[in-house]
């Protein structure tokens, strides 16, 4: 691609594995709060729960944790116990300290980028797990730049750009999330890479116009990545 | 002060009111679970889970609604109910949405400052909140940068100048921790200065050494900062 200087990488579900550790604990849950509740509608409460509580709580694990206490509540009518509150708030706490697992590829890729681009890390969420998860990946070293955002939408990523002093024609963002990797970016007329993950947690979901007609390309696979930027840079 | 060019300031109980929203939190909880146990050992054992999980859980107040709860199940035997455990996080809730309130002299400070200096907002904890907090404060307008910060130690404010191109003895930095925002500063060489607060969370009071001769100044407000750094600088 021609003129990019700055790559802008997303971490969760990019970099490493991050969805699948949520529906392993969604699956815990339901075993915990199992006696009390049917499981037609716990999806849909624990999700209820979720996004009012992004507003109080923000991105991350520590509210995700107090959103499945407050459905837990809620479901079993007051009943459940202090014991099941307990395993709710460990589920978290092991949550919290998953090894971190690098998607194929990651590592080989950042080693042939980082000669010839500044790559930035762009990520949405808790500072601390954030933070804590960028030094157990052992990738932080190809980063010049490490941003940890609470909201990833076009005016941060405007503040973003313009604090680093990046020209949007010299940017690039890669990431798995239309909603907050790609779309926000092609609407300041930047370019975008996406690279699905085979799961999207449901708040990041959007439909995309095909007719919008957006200026992002996708990619399977981010090992591809390096081989695509210099075919397009010719 | 001579030479100074940019100043730090720590924001919870330096520029507005944070320990005392605590310490009336701690009031009520006694009361949702002062049926179950005693007062006597409460704030000890609440501490006790507060340490423990600041490895889990970094600070800030969803931290430590998650320890209250934890607290509450071991001294209630399991028994605290779920209502309870309800009360305890809406107890949160009402400290993360609890109005700003600005210390006295802060905001004409400030204005005071802002022409002469570059003013850097640099506080700890959560992210997402601290950004709400920085946000309803109405101060933003007058730092030319806000960095929240996981800790405040050596290590990491040394990143922060590097990061921001500051050498060293340009830097001041002002707040009401001994231990955040005064001890790390003066081992790396930069001036500082101590504004107390009335209330210090434990976790944050040190015992300074007086032989130590460490390079910082007192005030008993901010409001005499202006006039302090004036007069030191002639």
């Amino acid at each position: 691609m021609k003129n990019i200087k700055v790559i802008g990488l997303d971490a969760d579900d990019t970099l490493w594995v991050n969805e699948p550790i949520f529906t392993v604990t969604h699956e815990r849950f339901r075993e915990i709060i199992g006696k009390y509740v049917g499981a037609e509608n716990l999806d849909e409460k624990l999700y209820g729960y979720e996004i009012r509580n992004l507003k109080i709580f923000g991105y991350g694990i520590k509210g995700f944790i107090l959103s499945m206490i407050e459905t837990a509540i809620e479901l079993s009518g007051g009943k459940i116990s202090g014991a099941e509150v307990q395993q709710i708030i460990n589920l978290g706490k092991v949550m919290l300290d998953h090894p971190v697992e690098l998607l194929p590829g990651v590592e080989e890729t950042l080693q042939l980028l980082q000669p010839d681009y500044t790559l930035m890390l762009l990520t949405k969420g808790d500072l601390f797990d954030q933070e804590s998860k960028i030094a157990r990946s052992g990738l932080a070293e190809y980063f010049d730049h490490v941003e940890i955002l609470s909201e990833k939408d076009e005016a941060t990523y405007q503040r973003v750009l313009k604090r680093n002093n990046i020209a949007v024609d010299e940017f690039l963002m890669v990431g798995n999330s239309l909603k907050s990797d790609i779309l926000p970016i092609c609407n300041l007329g930047a370019r975008a890479i996406y690279i699905p993950f085979h799961t999207t947690w449901i708040h990041e979901v959007v439909t995309v116009d095909a007719s919008a007609n957006l200026a992002y390309h996708e990619l399977p696979d981010i090992s591809l990545l390096p081989a695509y930027l210099q075919q397009q840079s010719v």
